[in-house]
């Protein structure tokens, strides 16, 4: 249904990444060219048919929010020291860490061209808040690295920040386009920082396999980053209730001191499993869409609801 | 005479760097807290009053651009490896890479939301659009690395774009807020570009040292980097025209193939004084300052008009 706009959507990305800096759009190519779910952008097009939007310049916003999330990725995968990316190489294993980083810096100033080409002050405001809110998320992610205290407050708070932030943007800025009012606003808000939470829950939990897992997704990074997601704190909270000190110890070594070796992993995965703790993330998960979805309620029935419900049963049914 | 103004920039500055996420202020305060002379955002200050500007926001884009630029600060030193920032330790040496880029990326997004509260989508456009030049520039300057054939073009057009970009948008924003029309605003604009140009000449001179340099200026960063600054284009284009086989094929191991050797950096300067290219690079930033200098002739004598000639002249001062 959104094809067509999405395809409009994709003539501009492509427009606004070329550069006569040719390693510019080489660079972006290699990571816009791998594809990706689009899932952020279609957020913003499918709300602000939602609003009745009959303007243009929605597209511009859908492909700014891509942009963000674009220059993001390109700035994670140097921090996290990421391999793939889309399936792909990671471009700073290609570029090196410096191209990644400046291209990253790009698009990032791109997407603000794009928004102001807009003339939203509204919209400029509610993304490039969301842009910094990212970037404090993903430092306090950084921070708690190998904690294996982390507890479960400051893990939402974290993919609240790192994730759901540009999911909740992205919606948020349609009904600002449309002048749809505060109440609709919130309830956009409210459905795409819901479906965030929800996306980054799935994918943490995808993290461990188990599942068919989705094409491309590599298992392992954050348990080799030693990063604290929600199946390990629900595990590692477990072990604590019942006293299980080989778990707590297991669990503090390769976390805390990180010092792993093979097989860990399995024993990880394992762990998770016996505790249950990836169907809990699952059901926080769908928890999460569930709100999503009834934020909606206040929208009159119509296909671009169904359509925006239905992204959120998809987020949760890539696992099922 | 502008010392009122920059102190009302640096309660912005220190109130908009805070953030609940502790690591954010804590690097952003080893950055700013170490001083740096906070040239870009005192043209916007010193331009406004040249306008006649009466209102607040200035202040509020004087911090942004200092936000802009702070951030490509922590940006390139992890791109250049950087072991020293402003006469302390750079801040990737001390709290890693990753916290580097991110915080960049907090102050960059923190710079637009000054912007969205000044309410002036024409100086988010001019200085969104400066963001985009400068990252340009730096990925054109990195693709240019260890090319030692590198003409005085291209080098200029680097220039011009990681540097001259923001010290141009620094100053055209002030008449945009006085509303002082087209003129008044590229007559800025230029002012801003030359004076950058200017700027990064210098700095490109100092580098190779053999004034009574500034302090805290470490020497040689761009020589051991590979980098071509006019000084080296200047020798190694005389070399060419006199065929001088042995300083030719000293340029081609140092850069192009970048085998140096301790005493290397000594053998450049001493050729680069031969010829005499620190003084002709000199020249050329004091050309620079004059036509900065020159395109204020449309504002009438005042006080600010003095000031914002004798920051010109500031800029190559320091150096004689």
């Amino acid at each position: 249904m959104a094809a067509e706009d999405m395809a409009q959507v994709d003539i501009i990305i492509r427009e606004r990444m070329q550069s006569p800096v040719g390693m510019i759009p080489d660079l972006a190519e290699h990571l816009v060219g791998a594809g990706g779910k689009r899932l952020r952008p279609l957020l913003t097009i499918a709300s602000a048919h939602l609003c009745g939007y009959e303007g243009t310049h929605h597209y511009k916003l859908a492909a700014a929010v891509e942009f963000i999330h674009s220059a993001t990725l390109l700035h994670d995968d140097v921090v996290d020291r990421s391999a793939k990316r889309r399936g792909r190489k990671a471009a700073n294993l290609i570029w090196g860490n410096a191209p990644s980083i400046l291209v990253g810096d790009f698009l990032f100033a791109r997407a603000f061209n794009l928004m102001v080409e807009t003339g939203s002050l509204e919209a400029l405001g509610i993304l490039s808040e969301a842009s910094s809110i990212i970037a404090e998320g993903e430092v306090q992610q950084l921070a708690g690295l190998r904690d294996v205290e982390m507890s479960k407050a400051t893990y939402m708070q974290v993919i609240g920040a790192k994730t759901a932030a540009l999911f909740a943007a992205a919606s948020e800025v349609a009904p600002v386009l449309a002048a749809s009012g505060s109440q609709k606003q919130i309830a956009l808000r409210t459905y795409g920082q819901e479906l965030g939470l929800a996306f980054q829950l799935v994918d943490d939990a995808l993290d461990y396999g188990g599942f068919e897992a989705a094409l491309g997704k590599s298992v392992g990074d954050d348990f080799r980053e030693g990063k604290m997601t929600l199946p390990v704190i629900l595990a590692y909270d477990h072990a604590q209730q019942k006293g299980d000190k080989n778990a707590l110890d297991f669990w503090r070594r390769v976390i805390s001191e990180h010092n792993q070796s093979s097989g860990d992993l399995e024993t990880a995965t394992d762990l998770l499993k016996q505790e249950n703790a990836l169907e809990a993330t699952l059901d926080a998960a769908r928890e999460h869409i569930k709100t999503a979805k009834s934020a909606l309620d206040i929208f009159p029935e119509s296909p671009w609801k169904t359509a925006l419900k239905r992204l959120a049963d998809f987020v949760v049914q890539r696992v099922s």
